[in-house]
């Protein structure tokens, strides 16, 4: 327990599953990550224990699929007062057994990927079927389920907090909250990326129900996942192809292209720039990039750290005065693979914003084109995306 | 005007813009295709018209993005009685000038590629900023686009209308109706995929507004793509890649396991089998391969293209008796690219069909996982979803 920058203080407790939860405070020795929690829950099974959970292998497009039936069951949209994100009170115990938080992490209940950390990875199927009270035997092979490459869904799954109020969001939150958040990123990035068997960390947040989000408390999503995932193999392989043709990093040269141009920037402040893609997918879609290349946000500086929470706020506010109505988007932190899966030197840190709502009365669908062939239509020009969004500032 | 085969008649006229429309009827001289289209149209542009539709590179993923801002104005979910893809009345003209139809195919009036067929391809801006009408000058160079590698939108996007039954679905029409489909399907890959700058062609059906359906009448479109899609591409590389490693064929040996494991196996007849794939993405997903591989629609024996009417048939009906309700889904012929493109060889044809309906009140959404890193998480089984499908028959 200590602090992790002169500003926020972890602490690191246990629920009564044997979930890791760790508290970031604001303030010192608030005591709240000895708060017990008093739920008679069941322990959580090991990664191999459901039968029906697991990585699926899709050999025509050589990718990982996660198969997690075993999650049909999790919370979906409860009531007002029965708030599982709530701190706990007299009573009503939650997920966070401590009477407050200012962010707080914890594993996911209900995970499509879980182990990490508290079992090596591979542990073989019989053995992680033990819960994680237990130790496993060593690692034996991945398995096989009927009759496809199969592994079990090793990794980790933790649910960021953003704040004990229950009706704020990301873009209400202040500069100094905003800051908490971006220090439990940088430390889950770092713990989780050194776990035996994680091979990249995923920070990210869903918001709206229109994209299918089941709790309304401000919240976000960590994933460790065990393998590199398609979308950053893809941009590790461009930028790989690009330096070899060019001598030149793809990420740099993206973000000059885009301050050069300049009619697809929304804003910039010292160190970040925000920018609308010039070939962009969603009908609103900004990337956050540095101006300064690192490959993950343990990387950033103290200063690039609040110069992010500046324009981040910035641009959430952008997005919600598009429409006079809060934004269901989707926020997702493109970091470098963990140091031990390589190919960390030539990747740009960068957040992507997207939303699925074209109109006031109107969302893109992922139809025919997109979800049969991979080729996205954008009814939006994204110079006019980024137009707008500049005029909403 | 012929028959293209025993028992479909194809004849071809003009809408008042220039757009192709395409009649296949189920009986001799009809005479559809000499009616005119009496409506006053404007001219459609042709590909380099608009400077605010192109194809936009995304250096990030090495893929093209379609971006079709004129689209906006398309028509949305027009009252009865207004529908664009019923025949014409008198009073009341449509997009087929003809009082009735089997089976037709249009160019779409709001295309996101266009000019394939009119234009070669890579005509340049100044000259494709003419009408159809009109012949441009030879091909020069790609465009670009504010700073980034960009094109125009080349291609080709059509609209095939099964029946002239407005609220019929294609689960509805009789195996000879969905056979006269099929000739179209057919002769519609033929023809495009051998215009100049056609590089491969993709027949789909949307069907459902959960997944942004925007007319009822059933239909299906028809893309003649510039480009190897991302998907198509990928599917090539593991297919070719599979045969370096092991000297066989990735589609066969993939139908051969399901085949051999049997509990994701839906449905099968003499020539095609209906299976879920072991790594679904999608709640319910269906994937019918033809027993003998091929690379295209066109090349599907009289025997092969009648059994896939039968079996297309029943898999849809156990879509939509899964639910008690018409299922949204979204069915994607996966084709080898054209001859010219070559990478034919190793290439399975195979239709895909899938849902994003998860449960009676709940849909599968793109968020997070999927939208951000192209990690797909399905919550439901695939042996479940294939013990389902079996029992809906």
């Amino acid at each position: 327990m200590g602090p992790v920058s002169p500003q926020v203080w972890k602490s690191t407790g246990k629920l009564a599953d044997g979930r890791d939860i760790i508290y970031f405070d604001e303030a010192p020795d608030l005591g709240r990550a000895a708060v017990p929690d008093t739920r008679p829950l069941p322990p959580q099974p090991g990664p191999g224990a459901d039968p029906d959970a697991g990585l699926r292998w899709d050999a025509l497009r050589g990718e990982w699929v996660v198969i997690a039936a075993q999650r049909q069951d999790r919370t979906f949209l409860p009531p007002p007062g029965e708030c599982p994100l709530d701190p706990s009170r007299p009573g009503r115990p939650t997920e966070i057994p401590a009477p407050g938080y200012d962010v707080v992490v914890f594993e996911n209940r209900f995970p499509s990927l879980r182990g990490a950390g508290h079992w090596p990875p591979g542990a073989d199927t019989a053995a992680s079927s033990a819960s994680f009270a237990e130790r496993p035997v060593p690692p034996t092979d991945h398995g096989q389920t009927g009759g496809v490459p199969g592994r079990p869904p090793f990794g980790r799954c933790e649910v960021v907090c953003f704040t004990a109020d229950h009706d704020a969001s990301f873009a209400s939150l202040t500069p100094r909250r905003a800051r908490t958040v971006v220090e439990a990123w940088a430390d889950r990035t770092a713990e989780l990326g050194a776990l035996d068997g994680i091979a990249q960390v995923y920070c990210f947040e869903n918001r709206g129900e229109e994209i299918g989000v089941t709790l309304h408390h401000p919240h976000g999503q960590i994933y460790g996942f065990p393998f590199i995932t398609p979308r950053t193999a893809t941009m590790l392989g461009q930028a790989a192809g690009y330096a070899e043709r060019t001598g030149r990093n793809l990420f740099d040269d993206l973000l000059a292209g885009e301050i050069a141009e300049g009619t697809r920037v929304v804003t910039s402040n010292q160190h970040w720039t925000a920018f609308v893609p010039a070939a962009a997918r969603w009908p609103f879609e900004v990337l956050l990039f540095p101006a300064r290349r690192v490959p993950d946000i343990p990387a950033l500086s103290d200063g690039e750290r609040a110069a992010f929470c500046d324009i981040y706020l910035d641009v959430l506010r952008r997005l919600d005065a598009l429409f006079g109505r809060p934004l269901p988007y989707i926020a997702a932190w493109h970091q470098a693979p963990a140091e031990v899966a390589g190919g960390r030197s030539e990747f740009g840190l960068h957040l992507q914003v997207l939303t699925v709502r074209r109109a006031p009365g109107k969302l893109k669908y992922l139809a025919g084109t997109e979800s049969g062939m991979g080729v996205w239509i954008n009814d939006i020009l994204p110079e006019e995306a980024a137009l707008r969004l500049r005029e909403a500032g």
